[in-house]
């Protein structure tokens, strides 16, 4: 277990809420009733894919410890004879790749295990459980297995009649409130969250550039929205979920209230302009990350059915 | 456009059914009503994650010229101050991977230009569309964008009352209308097909060894089933969609057939074994590969809700 | 064999000069005999290595097509008790990394293999002897084994009593002859020529931009400087061994010259700035890159001793 | 600084004898003296490489938690065309690689930093100085620069008559010394000493299974002729240099003496075979490792000269 540093975290934590031994967190909230609930909320049967292409530049932003994405081929045309042993006829072959990518980059989603304070990952367990070798054994991606529910989608740009947040702008409990009762959508235990800021547009206006610029996100004040009413899972277009410049400062500080006290998963760089210029504000969710054991993260591409 | 060999091709396929610069094949047939019918299908609301843990050993065979998946730390605990810089507290840091993987291993989704035969891709694009560094221009993974809709599980083998299908198994049309017959679940345009041979529990009994031993599949008898039904998508637990040894001792034949010809995606080794143990006959249906551009497949981890 | 385009590169070549089996081209100047006078040059012992280091940024600039070497760590001290399983005392252990790099970044050695024209390798082996899966059978690095000699060094910026050459500035025969006699030295059958311009001093005062800049090398007229006194290796500090923009402006052209038609290995961006300092204008050199097969180049580090 | 518990380390160790801030250990111990000695050996000057293909198979053995090197290729004649923009003739192009691979796979060099015990490496640097992210910031393998000078080669199989040694046979100083004796080759201060086992010839022997198996190597009390001679560096033929299973069942016991006490850097799994058939007793030579800062290891072509 960790630390007695740790104790501090546990207060208005879900710690121990689904039992001790629990890695999965606020996903415990999508009940099988939640589930089925969704399924109903979509009306025209589209569906939505909020994954950005995985391109070297162009997409995001990306971290300057993080490396841009490789695909490398490795069977083409230019193989031409090499399943001759299997009897194939020589015009007949395959296309196949390998790809490098870094599980925190472009659209990704966050494990519990990604962010640790005061020794300790969600729940309580212990830094000492993670190895170089191994990765996390507690909390991992690969705990999460597969996710489905309703989502409320909140385009804060649309409701603020703006193209997109400003740089640094912290976006408030009061923010996501307004929005969602500006087009008249609750937010219910087990949902997901989908928040959009426009961030990526506005990075676009730049042209692009490599690394993260400022950026709005959630603040302090929004995660008592995402603890009071039981959301599942938070997903945004910006980068960290979180401001950058930090709130008050606190370097990954809505990281630590969201993944490790409320043990909300978090979904990065989601293209949400699509489900925003159609105006959809409920949908049918459904996220599929890469099961790696031992890792924290995933790539992935969220798909929505309105 | 391709070669005039391909033209014989074109006989009996999809080529130019939906426009001849369609990229997506049978996908087209899953249509906003055919999403909406499929939301319906769910009665309990439990949720299925169908990828395999992606890990060097012991999940699925590994085809030789393919390598194992990487799990390597990009950073962890032992970076304490790395994040100093932005003001971060000593304590407090996070857990990252880079992930090096094959598009075609373990779980993973076949993009329609992952096959060719005669000079040509799927609805005519000529193999001279595809480069070593960029891959493949037409009919790539990003293509797909994000799949939903309704799926029928045909469980062969508790059909049969046996563990798993014979090794070399030639799966028949007739096979797969009487597994759907007795399970009374019919098979509709626009549905995804999940076939469960039973091969990963048989190829686990054998020590789970490194290649992919002879194993069942559909033969060509079993493409006109798809073909009649106009099935979307066909996914399987074994390795290749089709039996080893080949039918008829064609190479790749049934990927030509399915792929090449009817423009149908194929999902290879899917853990299927929850879903029979519940005795699913159908189920809604999420598969949202990561969209690599040039790519020609894709590691999966599809959603299944009964 | 090649094409019959092929034929107009075997003029004034050395294709068939060892062989028509040959793989090595002009290594096979460097005779025993070469090998031991080479290793009577040196008088001081100093021993230099001329590979820059192997990182991100500020070492060299990357091609935009080619990807920025990443080290990754495998295991570390956060895997205390990994090697419990052996008896391991809990306090020892070691730090071992993965490194992904291509090929030809950085300090760089060419396989003959590298560049083809006209169908063509060096010495008439056709390209269709190359495969996407397996790389090059013919030429490759792993056909260089090692190689020792004598080398000669010609500072041209000492030389001409400048910083650096011209940005495309393009290096003459005579430019090179009048070098080599300003220090006094010859040049003879089966030397390696390190020929400095100090391209990536003026690439730092840039500010070590990531991509290739214009730069001064080697044009159609030094070829002849190569191959009337029948070197057997030349390495430079840029990029290309050739100007950019291309003498005459054809793409690759001296690489045809030295690597396809005269069998001359290339060694890029090496570090000679220390040999240059030092005034040294002749010193035993070994080259020893990583033996790769199927590949076209290796990352190196060539051991100079003055 | 290292704990108190690195102090047991110090005692009969190099730690503090070429200053308290030496990254290097005995390679100090090779003057340009030593390197002009070493010049002087060679008399054939036939060049022999010792480092073995990297290939997925049949090279080396590799440790479970080691990976296969993976070579990709990033462009060949496939991409035809990519170099239009440039004006390149269509059919003018590159073969170009890219590379994944272990530190300590198959022929490599262990930086001082590979190795620790009680919280310490070489010269008592604290294994606090190592980070996940940056790997080791003391005593890398970019520490090395490059390495020249005399080796000697004790081929134990033949001093002893056999076709190899032993598996798990504990090599002692007086084999060592008898083997020199027998050769009438005297080990000198600033020596690279190269020690064959024939334990690669073994486990060709077994069919060249993937993991290692039981191996002679260098034991405790030949690490006293190390330590007499004042090698500068060890190179052998087996996975470890010392035996496996370890002498006195110490785990890495004589990397923790030669690396960590001694500061003598390893070379692993080089070919010997060449040098031994030719009976070469000492030559010249030299060691390229790629630079790549915070790595731990490199693989190595290391070049003899006899």
């Amino acid at each position: 277990m960790a630390s007695s540093d740790a104790a501090s975290l546990k207060e208005n934590s879900n710690w121990g809420r689904w039992g001790d031994d629990d890695e999965r967190g606020a996903l415990n909230l999508i009940t099988p009733e939640a589930v089925l609930a969704g399924l109903k909320v979509p009306t025209t049967g589209k569906v939505y894919h909020l994954g950005l292409p995985v391109q070297r530049d162009g997409s995001a932003p990306i971290l300057f410890y993080r490396n841009k994405p490789q695909r490398l081929t490795s069977t083409n045309p230019g193989d031409r004879g090499m399943f001759a042993a299997f009897g194939a006829d020589p015009d007949v072959g395959s296309n196949e790749d390998v790809v490098i990518m870094d599980s925190h980059c472009l659209s990704h989603m966050d494990a519990l295990s990604h962010v640790f304070a005061k020794g300790s990952l969600y729940n309580g367990f212990s830094t000492d459980t993670i190895t170089t070798t191994g990765g996390t054994t507690r909390c991992g991606i690969d705990k999460v297995g597969g996710i489905a529910g309703r989502a409320v989608v909140l385009d804060l740009p649309g409701y603020f009649g703006v193209d997109w947040l400003e740089p640094g702008q912290v976006i408030t409990s009061e923010d996501l409130s307004g929005a969602a009762a500006a087009r008249n959508v609750d937010v219910r235990s087990g949902d997901i969250l989908l928040v959009r800021t426009g961030y990526l547009d506005y990075w676009r206006s730049l042209g692009s550039p490599s690394n993260p610029t400022e950026q709005p996100g959630l603040g302090f004040d929004a995660v008592s929205f995402i603890k009071d009413h039981d959301v599942a899972v938070v997903g945004m277009d910006n980068s960290a979920i979180e401001p950058y410049p930090f709130d008050k400062n606190v370097f990954l500080g809505v990281h630590i209230e969201l993944l490790v006290k409320l043990g909300v998963h978090l979904l990065e760089h989601l293209n949400l302009n699509e489900l925003a210029a159609d105006e959809v504000a409920e949908c049918f969710l459904t996220i599929a990350p890469v099961l790696v054991p031992g890792a924290s993260g995933s790539p992935i591409n969220p798909i929505a059915i309105a």
